[in-house]
């Protein structure tokens, strides 16, 4: 019976390896995504590939990291929405020392070249492009997208008495390598452009702006999930975002509202309210 | 019959009272429109509080008031719908000499912070939102909605080679206390996002530009008050704006040019053309 | 039978005149145009005017032509889509040589004003506007539309920190004598504006850009072929446009993508993909 023996082991051995490939696929095929506060996210592709989104640290009450966090090489992709310091936050300084390549609007990128040097950085990691133009980093797609919102941009001396343009502001459609699709609508104020990528671009999920008063309130918030289930059989997930947990403003929307007006409106959608710092999986 | 004489006269005397509440309670409930040209309002809410839209009046033509004409206290609130000089008009200095609030977006608020101390206010006075924000005063919700314009900031000092950005164009909309909704848009052009604050925000009123050249002529106008119709059973009254009595020139679209293209289109819409300086009652 | 003889001469003379007449009305019934690479269309409308479109020569490979191709009193009108270098091109010199008109929105057209008598021009060839405004010369009619796009202006000197705002970046819609339509769509992104565009305005011919990058890719702009014909039977002819055959960056769009992917969504339209420098009749 030894060889049965060795049949049943090596059966055994190689019902394992299948185990331990599917788990391992499994994982691969899985997306992490984490919230440091505002809109700032940490996205880790299925392969490894890791996404800053508009890496706010410096006044951010709730990011529990600071800049150093990120080491060199340690980042691959940053994107920055819009101007304000909210948005862009500290994206130059993060690339700066990471090495990662910032994808943005020609404008808001053409601030950061100017800028980038000053932090020991490289002009050619910024890449610019515009609203609806694509860049790829590994297995990962980014294409950027409107928002209605402001992206002025000031500089810090005071001598400029108005501000200057960064562009169209942004959100992103981020394409994953398994093909999950995770849609970040930026700082917008609700707009019909939200019918638009549902309908072309079909996300799986979607990071939107709760704020208020610079932006969609929670009642608006839910009304934009609305308008991306426009023949769009694949939104199951949406995740509020630009909110804050320490020191928020009194005008500033929360999740549990969101949460409250996705189901007045009888979405039948999964709300994903993050709590600072814990890595979520993202998932089809 | 000196009883039912008293009783008589008791009767016409409550019957005056309940008819003065009546009326009291009848104009308690009625917001008031008054129109001093090209995109200046005054709006007067159900409970007295006072709106200003672009006052524009240093310049303007039609402008039967002197900026004076605001004491200390007799405005609350003013919106500005773009940096151009005639739509911010003279905000800045009527906000300092009575102590309203603007709320406008981010950029355009910025530069008017920037300005309002050399007029004798304060950078308190001036509230910066974004598209979609909303900004409360007393009963009555003011919604900061986006346009199709532009809304560069020139300084008027020579050095500046180019404009600044007064970030995104806005248009408004006004919730009075009864419930009203009033929807400014601004100096736009025809834009899909009519449609959306049509179905998504059901205006009874709706004030649409008619200029031409610099936004919509009268016929895309008239396609706007469609497009506002859409899923909008409250729309009733449409009211041109962005046009001139004196001074005309000669690309500008006209009030009646509106009604017409309104009539071809087969609304059926009340077209309000405001007298220059006259009160208007605004229902439901 | 001399007299059939002079009858029958005289009426093939008639008729002669009848096809030279027809030929003519033909003639005079076409609008044509001419692509020199990038965004740089040469239109001659039916009655002879000369448009520019994004005039972009010093730089662009792609042009067969220099600047002093373009003679005094040769060009009617300039259009520029935006403040970007490939965008507004040198609009601004070929407009004080030739004492053509440029129309764009009020921004733009306020740094153009700023530049042309350093050329030898005068300001007010420069008409400015705004999104939805239109500007007639002779029987032609050129409506400014909105654009998903960024339109900041560089000034070449190096102290500004960041772009000036050229306002809301634009496309056109031009109606030639004889009612054909053409949309040119500009440096936009995929938006929902393009369904408007197609229900309000039905043109018949329609540039889209296939860049990648900084705005559409070739797949997103075959579905703006298929929004803009929402409710517009009109629409036949695509021309694809922001495109290079000398120096082609790796992700800049190719006509034959565009094609391909027109294909794939099942349009019924004809591609018209422009050789460089040469022309071609575009009809209803």
């Amino acid at each position: 019976m030894r060889e049965l023996s060795l049949t049943t082991r090596g059966a055994v051995f190689v019902a394992a390896l299948v185990a331990a490939a599917l788990a391992w696929g499994e994982m691969a095929k899985a997306a992490e995504m984490t919230f440091y506060g505002s809109q700032f996210f940490r996205l880790v592709s299925d392969e490894g590939k890791v996404i800053l989104i508009n890496p706010w640290i410096k006044g951010n009450k709730d990011a529990p990291i600071d800049i150093d966090f990120f080491k060199k090489g340690e980042v691959d992709l940053i994107l920055a929405t819009s101007g304000h310091g909210d948005d862009q936050g500290n994206a130059v300084e993060i690339a700066a020392r990471t090495g990662a390549t910032i994808f943005t609007v020609s404008e808001l990128g053409g601030w950061m070249q100017n800028q980038i040097e000053g932090f020991g950085g490289s002009k050619k990691q910024v890449i610019r492009g515009g609203v609806g133009g694509r860049y790829q980093i590994g297995g990962v797609t980014v294409q950027l997208i409107q928002s209605a919102h402001g992206t002025g941009i000031k500089p810090s001396d005071k001598s400029h008495p108005a501000s200057y343009s960064g562009g169209p502001a942004s959100g992103a459609l981020i394409t994953f390598e398994d093909g999950l699709k995770v849609l970040m609508a930026g700082s917008t104020g609700l707009s019909m452009e939200l019918q638009l990528f549902g309908m072309r671009y079909q996300p799986h999920v979607a990071l939107i702006p709760i704020a208020g008063r610079f932006m969609m309130h929670p009642d608006d918030a839910a009304y934009a999930a609305k308008l991306l289930m426009t023949d769009n059989p694949n939104l199951k997930t949406v995740v509020p975002q630009h909110f804050r947990v320490n020191g928020r403003p009194g005008w500033m929307g929360t999740p549990e509202q969101f949460a409250a007006e996705i189901k007045n409106l009888g979405l039948d959608l999964e709300v994903l309210s993050p709590e600072i710092g814990k890595a979520y999986t993202l998932r089809k």
